[in-house]
């Protein structure tokens, strides 16, 4: 059985750079191949009419103490973002370019990097010619190649893909069927990779068939 | 400096009965008087023109496998509701009613048994006069007494408070201004009552003063 652990990120997303600074090590822990996915957080939001929490004050509040918590913990460097939410097109689009997977992976890094630790503003195309040639790409090639429309356009249809697969948030982690979600579900993944998902082999079937018997007025 | 822990809950959520199952011992563990507040979720949603986790498809079946993962973790018992979402004003207003402490403590836990343990309607006042009854409570004069308009006001008023301290979900635990969200921030929450909670301290000026540099077209 080839499985392989599919990894959807978006660069606005506080959690999403936590999870990335812990999976590629879990990943070769457990032997099983990541596959990055960049995909646009905003339009899976839009798809479920959902908000995001930067969008809910009270809750990007709670949000930005229990990352910090989180990084403190984990002893993960972070520092305020140059603005938040941004635009992250760009360096979602420059992801999507044609690359080979090792320069992939140092992109994303990178471009994760200067959100997160170096407080770079990532929408400014200069900013991410810069990211890619310090790992060893030709940044104006990258920001070319991401503005052209076949690059816009895998990025749409990865993010459609991803929607369609039930993906409604990021970061997600999927392994098969299981999705996991968000930076508090890595734990739940690991199990899931030692064979010990207790969901996995539960009859979930009078669960399903649970209904609603109220519909909130909106 | 007498401190407590307030416990906001609406029996409509699993992570609010999986917390509950858990906040007990937690503070007596700490020492710290628990305090109970039954809120009204829906209401806290409309506030944010957000949307609950049961109200988008692939989310609420990714906190389906999510809760029972949790709850086999911990050997919680945990079984079909009756409905979801249900109308949970009733067993709310009656948590409402005017009663000695333990005696509302006993109806907490008996109204969470019942609606995730039980698989009871606790939208019919039938079901909530027989759990009353079976926390030594009279059913009926406890049915009658949470259908008094000052009992409605009383948890109208108590979630409208909640909201104008931040609460923006459930289960929510506050201890002073910290506040904690979700069943996954226990474990963070034990950390503040032992002083170690990494934000306490932190100068968040630079956090705070970030400002979007994008607005999501709704």
């Amino acid at each position: 059985m080839s499985r392989q652990l599919d990894f959807y990120f978006d660069y606005v997303s506080h959690n999403a750079y936590l999870a990335w600074t812990q999976l590629p090590r879990l990943a070769r822990r457990h032997g099983i191949p990541l596959s990055l996915h960049p995909v646009v957080f905003g339009a899976m939001l839009k798809a479920n009419g959902q908000l995001g929490p930067a969008e809910i004050p009270p809750k990007s509040l709670w949000m930005l103490r229990d990352v910090l918590r989180k990084a403190a913990r984990l002893d993960i460097p972070i520092a305020p973002p140059a603005a938040h939410p941004f635009n992250s097109l760009l360096a979602l689009r420059a992801t999507c370019s044609p690359l080979a997977e090792a320069r992939r992976d140092a992109l994303v890094g990178a471009l994760f990097d200067a959100v997160w630790v170096e407080s770079r503003d990532v929408s400014d195309p200069a900013v991410v010619a810069d990211v890619a040639s310090r790992v060893g790409l030709s940044g104006d090639a990258l920001v070319a190649d991401a503005n052209r429309e076949d690059t816009k356009r895998r990025l749409r249809a990865g993010t459609d893909a991803a929607i369609a697969a039930g993906v409604f948030g990021v970061p997600s982690m999927c392994v098969g069927d299981a999705l996991f979600w968000g930076f508090d579900d890595l734990e739940a993944l690991e199990a899931c990779l030692e064979g010990r998902d207790p969901v996995a082999d539960m009859d979930l079937t009078g669960w399903l068939a649970v209904r609603p018997s109220v519909q909130r007025r909106r």
